[in-house]
């Protein structure tokens, strides 16, 4: 009696529950964001990770928990505020992944709702030990307003390269 | 000779399977309700179900079913208008589940489109023996506006846990 | 000993395989235009593959491409634009598959953002054997404004049916 399986079945198991807990992990970004979980978003990045917004440069989580902390942030959230992460297009390989997505950051204004942003999102990740089993190592985000360098980032994205500085 | 599967391969597909049925689910919601699908909607929750809106309160399949048929319902659709909901997080455990998502109502005006409401979305699932295999028990919608309750159940939700009243 | 698998355990990996494949196809379509990707926009549909929008009918990858590489379409990439595909509701039947989503069209303008349209998706996709495993054999695009085929085809869609033209 085996109860072994085909390697390849456990190969294909792991890379869907990978995929899994990488699109699992990104859709929880939006709610903690806007719901004020500072800690909850620093633990979504490694140690060291690195959030590289446009106007922002927010190295390790300490940063990246502060800025959920900051009065602008909080400002948002009194304001009323959705940040929207599109569906993911995942690429794993070993135990680094590359994913791909738009966001949009909807505000509301005076009894009505306004786009403030629309978002090329490019995530570098890494397995890890612990959960949720990945992390982030760097995520750019570079406004869709014309900039070549969003519309470069989507389309390296989806081909599974990291982004370039 | 063995056909039997270690069980952690049997529990790993299942919980696969259990999240992408919850999620084909939710993702059912906006097509049918733009598509004035009052019964397909009305299916998607428990007998017993709850959809707790902000200004409204409807209580099971009925009440549901009723707001789709509605010809305030009826009027947003000749209006044109696309209620779009955000990729999910979602929590099973056992026989329940909690999922967390945003939602965007957009609505046609005169040739061009607004963004009417941005909402916080929290579903209490749980398991049936009917298709597709899972039910609301409870969904709870809070627009993001300010108000508090709206990022408490983003929050919430991620953890898993259930909302309160 | 025996490594064979009982036959459902191999269909539902498959299942959960081919909605993994159609799903991050159908991700990449959005960050692939944006990212102004003509070749790769081109290749997620069948070499006879159809894209059907409104006040545009689009027969085979060369035209398709096309659309990608106009002046029109690099004039809405240089001001600024997302093409953000909502989560499919996916309908897998052997070597065929039906999809359907929302999809919102975002364009920058003089520094904020407007909804250019709210647009209701229907994809026809076809297994073959080449990556990513399917290809779209028509997707039908009709805007939610009011008329009454976007909310059939969101309806239809759902219930796996094929569009009708």
């Amino acid at each position: 009696m085996s109860e072994r399986l085909p390697d390849d079945v456990e190969a294909r198991l792991r890379r869907l529950e990978d995929e899994r807990d990488i699109a699992r992990m990104m859709a929880s970004y939006g709610p903690l964001v806007d719901g004020g979980d500072a800690d909850g978003v620093a633990a979504l990045w490694a140690p060291d990770g690195v959030y590289d917004i446009d106007e922002l440069f927010l190295a390790g989580r300490e940063q990246i928990g502060a800025m959920v902390r900051s009065a602008a942030h909080r400002g948002w959230i009194r304001q009323g505020c959705a940040h929207v992460v599109g569906p993911p297009h995942i690429t794993v390989d070993g135990d680094e992944a590359v994913a791909v997505c738009h966001s949009l950051m909807v505000v509301h204004e005076e009894g009505r709702y306004v786009v403030r942003r629309a978002t090329a999102n490019h995530w570098r990740l890494r397995r890890t030990d612990s959960a949720p089993g990945w992390e982030v190592v760097t995520r750019t985000n570079r406004v869709l307003d014309g900039r070549p360098e969003s519309p470069a980032l989507l389309a390296g994205g989806v081909r599974g390269e990291r982004a370039q500085g």
